[in-house]
């Protein structure tokens, strides 16, 4: 998570440009924060003549899709302002640029979801605590499935 | 809104064609209405080499993926006319070519869209109306996401 | 259902190696049973400096997209071990030649969904039996639809 498919004109980016565009991807999710080797950024080139918009060859556009697992967005505040915060983190290489862009944001299941052999840990978990320290997926115990703030309710335990 | 995804044999259509296929798919949503440049359509050759049907390298096979963020389709009467609408729509450039092919529609959630830095405006309103008429997606006002047809139920406003 | 797009690095993979992928996986659904045509891959090459994992350039790492249509993972006992037992049939062609892998899973609407110009059967019906003994889409009756096993609760015919 997240997974982030770029579309774009032949030759619209150099390696450099695609480092630095997954990069600024990158820091978006690491200040949530979550694992960066969540963040994985894919860049296809679409040549023109197999780029269509409105039944028009378009040679100027970007077409992003992006499959977010780790978090469901609560609620409709936090929903547009994420549409609209990830707008100003991708406008330095599409808007600027003079592209046409567009993108959507799906929100596959959580629980079919596998890394390096492992189904990653709950949020805000130990478990994940530790991959973002290592930034590896490693296995993990039972134990560290519990939540790095951990408050029980009062009269949970009895007493 | 939509965005179709073609994967099909190399060399399978010519830049004509694909544009004309386009068009074909353009006016189905169209008359809906929406947008013509909600409709995207972008064609992927893969190799016989790398396709690979029940374990069989099949070079004649198209597969579509269709993405429809702008409408979900209401109840079973709709979904399966749906479908056999867009068989039909689609049958020139594939079934009367001999090809093998298969489809499968998600739909995505709207409000996880943007376009040109816009959230797209709801459906049926008066900004969609505008977006229809120019073709183009502009910034619009609070008052412009309110339905073309709005219809306050009696007594809503008191009296 | 499903379609398995498997973005990879270049060369990864001879002809014969994703033949011999695309029937392991094949081998997983075809047990479940459903018909062995249903089971669609995709080998995509994805160059080293358009692939990027936490912001850094990745040369081995493989990113499997699987789409499964037929059937909704019941529960998460079967969704676990179903997610398991995937990456154990991946295992030899990723785990086992050092490459870094990633997998999600979506299940797409199964009535947005064609096949040869025909909606798929039910699960489990006789349609899908036959679809299964003839590996090919064909058209089918009303009547079809019934389960293999059909039961109908006592009382159900009235007396």
């Amino acid at each position: 998570m997240p997974l982030w498919k770029i579309h774009h004109p032949v030759g619209a980016y150099t390696p450099e440009e695609k480092k630095e565009f997954s990069e600024a991807i990158t820091r978006v999710y690491e200040a949530i924060p979550i694992p960066r080797f969540y963040v994985v950024v894919m860049f296809e080139e679409v040549p023109a003549d197999s780029f269509y918009v409105g039944g028009e060859s378009h040679d100027k556009f970007v077409r992003l899709q992006i499959d977010q697992m780790a978090r469901t967005l609560p609620g409709p505040v936090i929903r547009e302002w994420w549409v609209k915060n990830l707008d100003q983190v991708i406008a330095p290489w599409i808007r600027d640029r003079g592209y046409d862009w567009e993108f959507t944001i799906t929100e596959p299941p959580f629980d079919l979801w596998s890394l390096q052999g492992e189904i990653p840990p709950p949020f805000e978990s130990l478990a994940e605590k530790r991959w973002i320290q290592d930034n590896k997926a490693t296995p993990y115990t039972h134990a560290e499935k519990l939540p790095v703030n951990l408050a029980l309710a009062p009269g949970t335990t009895g007493d």
